[in-house]
């Protein structure tokens, strides 16, 4: 039975803006201002930050310093640091970094996994196999999260039908991922289908199964979070100022914004150890160095209630 | 008990765009427009629409219209109109006008009370008791609806008890309300509140208890619909294109938007009678009166996906 939504005390939330905000965008971030965020991100209370991929330079050139952000990650004590990986040379490339955790992203989208990936899903699920064997050969101890992207709808193909999505679920798993998870990589879903989705995936997976990925492409992405919490997974992707989430759309709507759903579960009493007025001082920061890209969320225009605020000067008094 | 979500079949969006949305913005709509609007979500399935405000014209000269658009709203058949007015006077125009439904404002919140309303939460209880003998004296059938607003916080006083908001809904009802309902006023309030809080409204009020209206000034609107949900609300207050909502915080999230809740209620396959892409249509129509207004939401950007479109055309061929 997934856990009742009212007994979880804490969430993480997954900084994935340095990853998948930036791949999205046309401004380049120099290395410093990367090392810059994930300090302050850190500062701010993030233990969980994806700072970038290990994907060919000629492909993501905004990219291409993956490894020495993860070596700078790796100072900052008891921060989990993953990357992306879309084939064994970048799982290769994730072990010697020294990454705690790589994720695979998987298409259940026949028709997105070969145009994106130019590979079926289950070439993908065979991909991740050969990483595991060659994980274990090195003795090493980062893990394999297996990301099951269009998981509610795909541009391309329309309908994704949620047995598929769980048989590539199933099939990572026995391939040896260590963890799996779900993305609504176009904003597709809604929180019914989130649920349905996740509860089934939760029974499979158990608590490997163990991060949502919502985009707010048709303004869902909060709701669905919602969603996915009653059954019981408490990790989410988000991005600062929601930056990524959709390139083919100029203005769309990107991620989940780190810093309303730092709010939301702030809202309802699930710790995440997060620092919203340090996540909102960031986010001028790096909306200051995206000058002219499309930023998004809500909360940085509003501020923290009073009530909140009131609420935390009464406990730091 | 409150029903369990995945029970429920249909729910309505109760349009208040032409109240709460340009109470709140510089333009000012002709009559003509507004019925144009009124006609245009009629066509587009709207069947509840809060057409105006029975205030002073010199306070809201915006809605001075509004007896000219309950009289023009009660042309569309099954079409039910409702309208905000303030005190006994605006009662008694209201029930001179015909409409279905007028709503009395109420807060939650002392000082805002007083500094909104300029009575107390009592005062207007007192002020509800007077409607409801006036109503039941013209042998009128109009509905009285008691709306708490602030119940979830206030910009002015902060914090807002849950045992406070209750008991003003308790005495709505003694005192003649037909229905009650509640608002995030100034988006305080996440998706945890508003269901602890629902629950305990549905549990004291039963059906009586029927709307949930939330801003999304903090990105939280339809998260909070969401959760609402689970209490078995199911009529929910939201604006065209998200307009309103804060009149003092230029730019802030408005309401939610009354497309983007018609598509996340569509992807739970909850009914709500309403042609999305047709809601689409008249959205870009107010979007070109209102130019230089900040509007919100995100499906009009994205469009509905094609998972749905293709759905749609199935059910149709």
């Amino acid at each position: 039975m997934p856990e009742p939504i009212r007994a979880l005390q804490s969430a993480v939330i997954r900084e994935v803006g340095l990853r998948d905000g930036l791949q999205s965008i046309q401004t380049v971030l120099s290395t410093e201002r990367k090392k810059e965020w994930i300090r302050d991100a850190y500062a701010a209370g993030q233990r969980e930050i994806e700072v970038g991929s290990f994907v060919p330079a000629r492909l993501l050139p905004q990219l291409a310093d993956t490894g020495e952000l993860v070596a700078y990650a790796r100072t900052l004590p008891g921060l989990f640091v993953s990357v992306l990986v879309p084939n064994l040379r970048g799982a290769e490339s994730a072990l010697a970094s020294g990454a705690d955790l790589m994720l695979v992203p998987l298409s259940a989208s026949h028709a997105h996994s070969l145009a994106n990936l130019r590979k079926t899903p289950d070439e993908v699920v065979a991909e991740v196999a050969r990483m595991r064997a060659a994980r274990d050969a090195a003795g090493s101890k980062m893990l394999i999260e297996g990301g099951i992207g269009t998981a509610f709808g795909c541009t391309l193909q329309g309908r994704v039908e949620p047995a598929e999505v769980l048989r590539c679920m199933q099939a990572l798993l026995d391939a040896g991922a260590d963890r799996v998870s779900m993305a609504d990589t176009v904003g597709h879903g809604g929180p019914g289908q989130v649920q349905s989705l996740f509860e089934q995936a939760r029974r499979i997976a158990g608590e490997r199964f163990w991060c949502g990925h919502f985009h707010d492409t048709r303004g869902l992405a909060l709701a669905n979070v919602h969603a996915a919490l009653q059954t019981g997974v408490t990790r989410f992707d988000a991005t600062l100022a929601g930056i990524g989430g959709c390139p083919h759309a100029p203005g769309a709507s990107g991620n989940a914004s780190t810093e309303d759903l730092a709010f939301m579960l702030d809202t309802m009493d699930i710790d995440t150890g997060l620092d919203i007025e340090a996540l909102l001082r960031l986010r001028a920061k790096v909306a200051a160095w995206l000058d002219g890209e499309s930023l998004h969320g809500a909360l940085w225009r509003a501020g923290l209630p009073r009530s909140v605020t009131a609420d935390a000067a009464t406990a730091a008094a």
